[in-house]
């Protein structure tokens, strides 16, 4: 049957073959006829009671379950497995399965706890997912290259494959996680949508007529059919808040440094201009700050060369709940800028309703609302463009010849010429002098602040589309003036594409061709059912801050989107009835 | 008689007079000649008692007479105005000279002070001169460069020159600083040596047949014959570490990040596989804690998009004293790793004594010394010096172009081949490979000390050389692996060389010929009164730790060094006499 099939083709197939047969017999489901959304009910049809009941638990509650041994570690970790199993086989989101490990580390952890009457650490029995970069040891790391299956990165015959394990999986491991599986990524990570010749093709849970986003696609799409609680994502454009968004789930992206990259696989790895970062990915903000505040816990600045020592910082977690607090006698000491677009491309209609929404909420509530400009975003787009460029490619290029595999159509690989050291130091300028010009922009909305402090987050959208068609991520300029920036942001899900909601009717002025063709290319009856997230955006090293505000803001979109308020609105003060019945929340 | 001058001979030499003509003529000295050592007795010849009672205090002891009005700002800036002017008449370690403005600063202070009865910041009153890097409004800035004369950066009719101030100095005017020169650097900036065609040569005050240092040479100079009682320079390379040992005092190299380079001129701007940063200078360690903790207090994260939000942290200060304190009964609690060369080049005699005899106290008073490996300094100076020269030497010979100005024999420009954008993403990742090694070797040594813990800092020579014979700085190998690693060190003078104590009997067995060559350049006699510093390493962003520990290893050295110990031996412990009479101290 591999005729006429050529070598990568066969080593391909081989390895997707080999992570189904990962999957226990019992757990392998045949005959499949899936709707468009296989999340909720058609996925729950695959579990048992207790199983779901565990699964759609967020990190937080399982790990208060966990610790407090009402839940064992063993019974979680199986549920997890089971789920993500299913998962896999409806939307090809896991590039690694090792269920056998982890039910024996959950198996020790359940030990450990009954001997000693004390939990491991912070995240004692919860499973985590991790996106195929960083390196477990027993199983590969493929990062979707077909050259890289059964070697060190694509280096043949080195003693570390399938043994070294990276920083974080090391400091997860201490604070009692239990991993499980790897998940998909795109050939390169650098597309927005996730396809490589392993997997092929991650789909959309929610839709899968559509694009899970990239590059940490497999764990947007694992944690939105709650195949995993919690896991970890890479983001040097967008890598893990484009996911966050498409799959309706929640997403941080720190500034570089904060989380340990130290012996993690990379794309154009030494390239630092614009530096790649890890951030957790999970079904609620109160997760992502279990998993961020947990592994701070472990000083990773003291294994990663690269990390720095900053700690969780509790002061400034408590005086942003402080300020939360406050700001429900005084709403106006809470100010947010509003982008609802980036001067580029338009945002189709359910994105650009969903910033509508967050907008008239924030209003509402009478929250300072500043009008921010999209002026300053295609510099740092095309600054970020160069960076991911300026060795033209080669890097990508080499790790794709290993095999000779042919790219999927969504693969990005830069076509810049190579730059010269002087040529790399003069891009490091101007993105110098571009953060300098944003900083200054922000710095002087304490012209138009109550409190006369600058704002305290931006929020803008994630992408032009929610969750896209395959084939038409092509605008990226949302998400990666952030990373020019390095700025801290959290994208949380808003709302979904209705079909009978979001129809196209004004086309806006358009800014440029690109535009109009992204533009064209909303369809209502397509996208129906696409998750919907927006980027809420600090300035560098605000993750402390941002993840509350994320998690206040989230709390208001949920009052503002509960259709049944009454007596309920304490997270929120002010409520416009009339703003309610235009939403739907997961 | 310009005749037979070239044009760049003859703007620089205008320059070099215009230096001269900014010194008021009551300042001006004729004829003289001076002796070698130009410190201490014969600068005071220049001044009055109450001049030298004020430019002899230390930033701390100026600022807590400027802060509590028992001396005025205006007098204390005449008084190092003074100083200062003297100073560049024997060593030539000035670049820019605005007395009048800093006269009118400092009446402006004592004016607010007189009026509000509050200091404007910390650093009230206080003389403060800056390497010529930083923009100053009203004066130029060269670095050294003829062809900047006049311009902004080399950049002619442009707007900002003489009128953009560098973000540091924006923050010093904020303290309560009073600026008043800029001080010399070396052309290109990438020199142990400070020369260049405006002011030719800035020689060691201690000894005037030798060098300043560089390339923060001027600086060091100019501390050293207490012009100024603090500054500020830059390191690259240990352009703030060299000048410090060379002049006999104190420096500190932060992390990268950690002060504001924001807005200041420099060589290869956008190099950022290894970081420049900026540090204070001055004559205690006291003092250095003191403007250090000044710049922090001004958030310069708010303002320089590369700054860290990493404030004064109070806590590891703290926790540092206390560590020191209860060493006293348990000196085991402190544990040092003595590097007494790189492995590459021997220190010359004066060097090598000034190691043993730091060797001796910490093992005399009982602290745990572990013999450091010197194997992995070479790696850490071949990636260092592939950094500084991976664009060819293009942007330094582009400036060294705008005039034409022939290159001073100590300059220092690469000759390597001009990197592309794939190289230097390679050559970033052997530098974090670099780093994660020499942590790995750092974090390893917690199996040789009585508390477990790593050791707490690494003690190292700076350069082979005692302050250096011009011409010969040929070896950086000291000080570049500590850039490499982006490791804090505060240098600290420990003696001078001695012509009668410090002969070269026995040679050491050679490494190489570079070993060789500058070993046999020793000279007992020409290096007599040369300045000894040796560097106290911590790890990234140690800043507050190391401080506190080189303020308490200077109180011993101190100690150790004076002759009349009866009575006076509270700031260390177990003092054996022997130790005592090998070393002088200024």
């Amino acid at each position: 049957m591999d005729k006429g099939k050529s070598t990568w083709q066969k080593a391909a197939e081989a390895k997707r073959q080999a992570i189904l047969e990962a999957i226990p017999p019992k757990w392998r489901v045949q005959h499949l006829t899936p709707p468009n959304d296989v999340t909720g009910t058609y996925i729950q049809r695959f579990l048992n009671p207790r199983e779901i009941e565990i699964t759609e638990a967020d990190a937080v509650s399982i790990t208060t379950q966990t610790n407090s041994r009402k839940w064992t570690a063993v019974e979680v970790t199986e549920a997890f497995c089971h789920r993500a199993a299913i998962a896999h086989q409806l939307v090809n989101c896991l590039h690694e399965i090792f269920f056998e490990d982890a039910l024996k580390v959950a198996k020790e952890l359940d030990d450990h706890l009954a001997a000693t009457g004390k939990p491991k650490g912070p995240l004692h029995g919860l499973p985590v997912s991790l996106k195929d970069q960083f390196h477990v040891k027993g199983v590969d790391t493929t990062m979707g290259y077909v050259g890289w299956i059964g070697t060190f990165q694509g280096r043949k015959d080195d003693s570390r494959a399938r043994v070294v394990e990276s920083e974080l999986v090391r400091e997860l491991r201490n604070l009692g996680a239990v991993l499980f599986c790897k998940t998909s990524a795109p050939l390169t990570l650098m597309s927005g949508e996730t396809a490589n010749n392993i997997i092929e093709y991650t789909y959309n849970p929610n839709n899968r007529l559509l694009s899970s986003g990239g590059s940490s696609g497999g764990e947007g799409a694992l944690l939105a059919l709650r195949g995993s609680p919690a896991g970890f994502g890479t983001d040097i454009g967008g890598s893990i808040r484009i996911p966050a968004a498409f799959n309706g789930v929640f997403g941080l992206r720190p500034s570089a440094g904060r989380m340990p990259y130290e012996g993690a696989a990379n794309s154009i790895d030494g390239q630092n201009t614009i530096l790649s970062v890890i951030g957790p990915m999970a079904t609620s903000v109160e997760s992502l700050r279990l998993l961020f505040k947990a592994v701070l816990s472990q000083k990773p600045w003291l294994h990663d060369p690269l990390a720095l020592p900053l700690p969780w910082r509790n002061d400034i977690d408590m005086k942003t709940q402080k300020l939360i607090e406050a700001s429900a006698r005084d709403p106006s000491l809470l100010a947010f800028g509003i982008m609802p677009h980036d001067g580029v491309v338009h945002p189709h209609p359910p994105v650009e309703e969903a910033m509508t929404f967050i907008k008239d909420i924030l209003q509402d509530m009478g929250h300072r609302v500043i009008d921010w400009t999209p002026e300053l975003c295609k510099e740092g787009q095309i600054i970020a463009d160069k960076a991911y460029s300026m060795d033209s490619g080669e890097d990508l290029l080499s790790h794709i010849a290993l095999s000779g595999e042919a790219l999927p159509l969504q693969s990005f690989i830069g076509k810049s010429k190579h730059f010269n050291a002087g040529e790399v130091a003069e891009l490091n300028v101007q993105k110098r002098e571009y953060m300098k010009k944003y900083m200054d922009y922000w710095n002087r909305t304490n012209d138009m602040t109550a409190t006369r402090r600058p704002v305290d987050a931006i929020i803008c959208p994630t992408a032009p589309y929610a969750a896209v068609i395959p084939g038409k991520f092509c605008h990226s300029g949302y998400t990666t003036f952030i990373n020019t920036l390095d700025y801290t942001t959290v994208v949380i899900p808003i709302t979904f594409a209705d079909k009978e909601v979001h129809t196209a009717e004004d086309p806006p002025q358009f800014f440029n061709q690109l535009d109009q063709k992204v533009y064209s290319e909303y369809n209502a009856e397509i996208y129906h059912g696409a998750p919907v997230g927006i980027q809420i955006v600090g300035k560098r090293y605000e993750e402390e801050k941002i993840l509350a505000l994320a998690e206040y803001i989230t709390r208001c979109v949920k009052m503002y989107s509960d259709e049944d308020l009454e007596g309920s609105n304490s997270g929120c003060h002010g409520i416009d009835s009339s703003l309610l019945s235009r939403q739907r929340w997961v």
